[in-house]
């Protein structure tokens, strides 16, 4: 299957070198860069890419190409969503799919009349670890699920710089863990409350925003999900779920590079878990891509629908909305 | 040191053994129990407790007993606080001191004008766990603390006869982590935002009470806190409390009873935690009671003061009012 | 039941300590001293034991004393075992029965004929983790045995005037282990074979031992196992098993004193095991006790036989002289 | 950097797929298949080989190819190295070089004489468990080693036909093992015992071999190693290795998939360790294919040299031998 990748910042480059080492299936025809300097050649020619271009039009027209990945800033995703569901192309969308739920609306519609695939990347549903909890869930070894708990912890903020465009920490950060939430409870959200504060970088508070978040979840079957958001962990990325049931509770524990362990006269120690995303979560990108192709061959429903990129914008929203007015906000209040 | 308790119920037995077994430096010289029969002749002698009586005044009058183990039901906990306090014996009390805030205070100075040491059940700040936590986060090992999460769960529900006259999840169950929580914290707590749920037994709805919540709260100094308490899990007692902070992050597991680990065909495993509270607890009890031996042979202040006792109940309160009302509430209006 | 306790060193304080604060079934009548200090008395008197006494005859001659512990000194343990069966007491006597094989087949044979209970010390049978480890190799978990591994190692090497009249680290510290090895095996040991070396201490070696040593058996059954011991960890008491069998695999994971886990910017760290064998082993010195009571009271063959005490010399004598002569040798070799 | 495979067996695909898909800087020029099915012409497509061949030559005589991996049937090891030398090319080698000591000669000392990289394929030195381990060996994190101990332990025997052939567990499996040995301990070994037994198999032992098998080391620096092998591991593979010194024990837990942990009524348990060694040293692999590169590349030693390619060969034959003859064995007497 012949792709082409919109964007070639960060996530682009990303998905474009881990679909060239990992997955033989898909071959990158083109990449759209708007810059095309130095830089993207040598690194289109490493992962044998055969076409830079700076025009978005020389995928969406390219007959041989059957699916795109959108990888361009936020606020162009539901217009090339639009655009590829027009020329007939599966797409692969980072989240969020916009912050405006008029134009989601319109992106997921287009998809669906197009009758093509549309996955949002929503890439922790793919973790090993993470999924793992998600296996045991709807295998019913917890049995009803009653308590949702969600730590999700990064090593260093982003610069204020980009807080200031990021939409704040509930769009930004906190809208894997809502995706998270929804994932494993398998039940709607139907109100959220959240608290915050500024306690790791007043800058962040001069940007309007807080770095420190708890948000409760209510769901429409009366189980209750708590998020905990934090943008600096001094040890690294801290990723845990936990599923608490009528029958049991599970939960992964963070990961660690290895499992070597030291005692010596002091403590009993093991290394921390890992500082970079992409380490981390290298598994998981390539899950995504998998699952992807997976859908398209076997014309099957994504696991991460364009439904699914829309809750999470609501929760968000919501959260915003309650962290502002100091109290709880339902979801169709935002709707 | 002589004491007397009062108070031959659950927890005042569970008192009375452990200080006859494991703490030498401590008689029990007499203990009040209303009823009086075989069987507590039985304990009294198994025990070495010399002394069975209906009456406290045996015990607040006899010029031999230094303290006084307050066991008996929750609305007499004041009225012998006051008593013992006149007769100047230190005190140790079961928790909750009162749900009448206004006895509360009378309590807790009655004691404090007679010079006398009170000490408030809550056992688990001396559990070896949670106390091991504790000392990080004292020693400054996580650095400033900014989330503070605290799991419990208990292995069953008590029955819908207790549950009705219990005060609620807050009062009941619940105090103990509000207790946890300022410990962990060093910070007040300003602000409860709580949900609830049936979602283990309808009767517990039935009978007014929800038996799954979740807490937040917003500590003086900005830090946030999150409590989840369910009164049923399968797999046993769930007590794990997490501090995150801006050099680390120090938490618990749950207490297993031993190490030993089994991987067979199917999975790797070991025993699940402990389902009766005082196997769970037994370090814990006895180590506040050495505790209190402690404050009153150095005549130091205790480690959960009439104070300590107080602000729990505060939250408490706050948290019935939020479930109640759907939105935050502050301390300062329950207060 | 009243006991004597003939020796009042380390270990008989150490029982005597336990049984009267965790077995109020047993009451110690007298115990034997040699010196009769004041530190005796003071000990005799926290701990309720009525009589001191130079002589053991005044526990051997007491009708009312029922069983008797023998803590004296080793070369003294088959005389007193003699003696008490002839008295008609039952026995509980520390590891190990006596170095000469005839002498510790003579105190069996008493103990046989008197039909009094014997138990011998080894007490890591009653340890939480190992029983818990021998409890599902028993119940069939790892099904048939093939591979015993046993790690034993000690904070702290014993003084070096203690290791010249120790009979060597196969006598003195890996007993215990060949103890385990049967034990878990349920199987003879047929040959061993010893490795060791001088890594703690030179000292060591010049008073003629080793401080760490390796030792390979071969059960009847044709499983292997395989002993480590090291006078000296750094990091505390190391005590670990595992059992490899057809369906499993069964071991403990070494003992830590709560479960609390820092996360700092440098690892993810843990409290280290015991540095104290009075700290590691108190829940075994306890339970052995009650176990010995229950033989006694229902009757039982005792969990820990005369024979039981008799195989780890033999093992011990062919290590040592496996260790000497630079080869393998068989138990019968010794016998 | 150009290479050719000589061998298209399952190691030769191995190392074949990890090349095309995870080292960019290599390119397969070659590779050698003496059958030349379909399969392979599909599988060299798939990865990007221009040429398969059923002649060696075509690789040794081809000026591009720089480098030359050999994973063709063992008793050819040893001629394809002494060409490849000749040839002037960089040789990797599957383990072991020879079971004939004066060719493991011939091979080393023909890749000296050269002036060619050799590198010998023990590529469990590159897993991110034991590498761990080893390298706070190496930073001294554990002080003088003073025992090493390895558990290897494979999910399944191989075929009978196999163990026929395989040369013995300690030639074919343990060698690994032997490797890991002296690896970790920095020193060489001087004298092995080893015990084995027949529990997996009977016809194993039919086939003159053992499957259960335990070797103890003596090292030259006084050190103690042990290592215990079994064919058969019902939970999946187990590798662990631990280091234990005189500042400390460094070891590994065995390898899991996830971190995910399950709670219910009966146990807490955690997914088994890998089935499948492909899923289980995948890093491994790789990481000794981008060692190799380096060293060609930076023009420095090969992390597995020649010589270590023989010592675990000479520790083989000493352990055949112990076995055989019921005593420990010098290595000086297999030189």
């Amino acid at each position: 299957m012949k792709v082409g990748i919109i964007g070639a910042g960060r996530i682009g480059k990303v998905h474009a070198r881990n679909i060239s080492m990992y997955i033989p299936e898909i071959q990158i025809k083109t990449i759209v860069d708007p810059f095309m300097n130095k830089n993207m050649e040598q690194f289109a020619k490493k992962y044998g890419i055969p076409n830079i271009t700076k025009d978005a039009n020389d995928i969406l027209n390219d007959p041989e190409i059957e699916a795109v990945l959108i990888c361009s800033s936020t606020d162009t995703h539901a217009k090339y969503i639009i655009k590829a569901a027009k020329a007939g192309k599966h797409i692969f969308c980072e989240k969020p799919i916009d912050y405006d739920l008029k134009r989601v609306h319109e992106a997921i519609d287009a998809a669906k009349n197009a009758g093509v695939k549309l996955q949002i990347g929503f890439c922790r549903r793919f973790d090993h670890n993470h999924h793992a909890v998600y296996s045991m869930v709807r295998d019913g070894k917890v049995g009803k699920v009653n308590i949702i708990k969600i730590s999700s912890r990064d090593p260093e903020p982003p610069s204020i710089d980009y807080v200031k465009v990021s939409g704040g920490i509930f769009y930004d950060m906190m809208i894997h863990d809502f995706d998270m939430a929804r994932f494993l409870a398998g039940s709607e959200v139907t109100e959220v409350n959240a608290v915050g504060s500024v306690l790791v970088d007043p800058e962040i508070g001069k940007a309007g925003d807080v770095d420190t978040a708890v948000v409760t979840l209510k769901f429409e079957n009366d189980a209750i999900g708590i998020i905990d958001n934090s943008r600096k962990a001094v040890y690294g990325y801290d990723q845990r779920v936990e599923v608490f049931g009528s029958e049991g509770c599970a939960f992964n524990n963070n990961d660690i590079p290895n499992t070597a362990v030291l005692c010596n006269e002091d403590r009993t120690s093991c290394e921390n878990t890992y500082k970079v995303m992409w380490d981390r979560y290298t598994g998981a990108f390539v899950a995504e891509m998998h699952a992807f192709l997976d859908a398209i061959d076997n014309n099957k429903e994504t696991l991460v629908t364009g439904v699914d990129g829309l809750y999470p914008v609501l929760m968000a929203a919501a959260a915003t909305k309650s962290l502002k007015e100091g109290r709880p906000v339902k979801i169709s209040e935002v709707e």
